[in-house]
């Protein structure tokens, strides 16, 4: 932590960070007086469901009053995002990822997988490509085509298709694909296959892993090379090493936990241990946690995980744009983007000691403070 | 839940709820559009420490890497807020209040308990008495100077002190008295003397009960006839449902359980089966809660008890105002003082649905819409 710090930012990019004091002179340029509120790099969210129509807010609620969950209720979101145009997905979408920025995220992954037919899936790609052009972020396509079976569908035969959808996907703009292997979803050899596939096409791989069970998704992801393994609840000592000697990053997303109620938030102890490198993020989607604040989430991880203020900052920033493999963000030396959150905190602490989730008091993107030109409010 | 909503009020007071349909003309009067929001009475904060200067960051952030929270962070607090005047108080105080309203909160209980010298809490009941003059919101002022046994004085002294200062408390304003009666704290002999007194100089009673271990707290509250029992991590069924005959209102603080990370939520559970009332709080402090927002805390609470949205907003409202034996507050209905929160949610089930605190939309106090006079902002 820099105190009395100044950043200058030019082109877009960092060109020099350090205290005001030794600030030399530069170009003109519109100054920002942060007003002692503490700055980072502006939030990498490296794990999001962001295109979607329809609520689940009844089986939210109805999880909540102690219904178990089982992963159907995404089915409820295909249907209504299947029945969805681009143009109404864009919108819905675009409203969530400017609440977003506001909250400080400049960096976004957002993953397709409530389309289920190769039609669909790539009209959530198209969607996502707008949501890349049309918003001042930096955003990471991922193809999620194995993210359920969709009902009625034979298992082996949807594989099939997925495998066949890559290069499509690819072409479309995915340079990720990520597959929900676990127990009830798509098991480790259908992933592998699928992860496969995708690396042949040139695409990264990532993995929705040891969310509902342990079955040894930690460990493929490993085997395979993956960027990361993400939720993790149920990762073993073993699975946590094989990432930790692969380079594989464990991203962790606490809001899922706690709206699934089983506070399981031991899995960061034991990823720690290991020396998993950690990113947290949002997961934002409309079933488990309909969250688009990453300081809301940096806050919980504290919280329930006992993680310190500083590495939590560090997940949600630079572990994060690891799990993306991106280089220029999620920092603030020179050459990264002039992306910064300035958080409504005096001090680092207080991302944490204020409970009730700091918020942000202006994102700056690639230099520039972004204004929210859909913030509500009301007026007598 | 009333849908397409409309609401009158007049000379401060609710005068007609109903479908907007409805509405019949009225006098002329500004008319504000909720524009599809959520409107719910204003909160009732039914626990508060908010009158303390100093910061105890450090000691947060180091409990959450793995120290024992033992109650003793408290004199860190004492010895800044008697070093304080009453007009730095009441500055610190009065911004954090600003802060609460604009987050919804309507009525709120303030607690001493952070002078512990006779003159020192009285000072501290003069902060409240102006927060109550200067803010828009309704006080209900508790005199806690047995909050703990002050450094360097005898026990048994110290309780004689804080009993022959409760006629002086009561002229400065209290109209309420608390004892923290627990382990390490107050023991129930030394609890049971001190409410005693309180009651015999006119005050209403509560308790600080069964938060660090199971005393007999809850039991010792039903038996003196307290309006509320507070924390009650460690409560019996035994201690329940003696609450539950006595009419004791059960103040549930989910930010402290979560910032203490014990996960001890069990008690929702315990309380609710014996049919005690519930209420919500933020115990707003610097030690264990600094938290100044009612939307944040019925979210926690939905998601660490599984608590129903209704159930929530209730606790928060009807529930709290229960506690502080208000008739008037909590509610909508004629007669009730006009007070409003406009939550930033389309949908009862967004208040939990979408993580991260909904926030307010606005608040309505007496009718009349609330400015924050200090919001902050930067600009270029």
């Amino acid at each position: 932590m820099i105190e009395d710090a100044a950043l200058r930012i030019e082109g877009g990019a960092v060109v020099w960070l350090g205290r005001e004091q030794d600030l030399q002179p530069g170009p003109d340029a519109p100054e920002l007086d942060a007003q002692g509120a503490v700055a980072v790099p502006g939030f990498v969210d490296p794990h999001t469901h962001l295109v979607w129509a329809g609520v689940r807010r009844e089986e939210f609620v109805a999880r909540l009053a102690g219904e178990q969950y089982d992963g159907g209720g995404i089915t409820t979101t295909v249907a209504a995002t299947r029945a969805a145009t681009a143009e109404e997905l864009f919108v819905l979408a675009a409203a969530r990822g400017r609440r977003m920025i506001a909250n400080g995220t400049t960096t976004v992954e957002i993953k397709t997988g409530y389309g289920l037919t190769p039609t669909d899936e790539l009209k959530c790609l198209d969607v996502i490509g707008r949501l890349a052009k049309d918003l001042p972020w930096l955003v990471e396509a991922t193809y999620l085509g194995a993210h359920v079976v969709p009902p009625g569908r034979d298992r082996a035969e949807y594989v099939e298709e997925v495998i066949a959808t890559i290069p499509a996907a690819a072409a479309a703009g995915a340079t990720w694909a990520d597959v929900f292997c676990d127990e009830g979803v798509f098991t480790i050899d259908e992933t592998r296959r699928i992860l496969q596939a995708a690396q042949d096409a040139g695409l990264g791989t990532r993995l929705h892993a040891e969310e509902i069970a342990h079955t040894g998704a930690a460990d493929l992801a490993a085997e395979m090379g993956c960027a990361s393994a993400d939720h993790l609840e149920h990762v073993t000592a073993e699975g946590a090493h094989a990432m930790a000697a692969a380079g594989v990053v464990g991203v962790l997303l606490p809001t899922v936990t706690l709206s699934l109620r089983t506070f399981a938030f031991g899995q960061y102890q034991v990823l720690r241990e290991a020396g998993v490198p950690l990113a947290l993020s949002t997961d934002c989607n409309p079933g488990t946690s309909w969250c688009e604040s990453m300081p809301y989430v940096v806050q919980l991880a504290c919280l329930v995980y006992g993680m310190p203020v500083h590495e939590a900052l560090w997940s949600a920033t630079r572990g994060a744009a690891m799990a993306l493999q991106l280089r220029d963000v999620g920092r603030l030396s020179p050459k990264a983007r002039g992306d910064v959150a300035l958080l409504n905190a005096e001090h680092e602490a207080d991302v944490v000691a204020r409970l009730g989730a700091p918020g942000c008091l202006a994102t700056i993107v690639r230099g520039q403070v972004w204004q929210n030109p859909a913030a509500p409010s009301v007026s007598a």
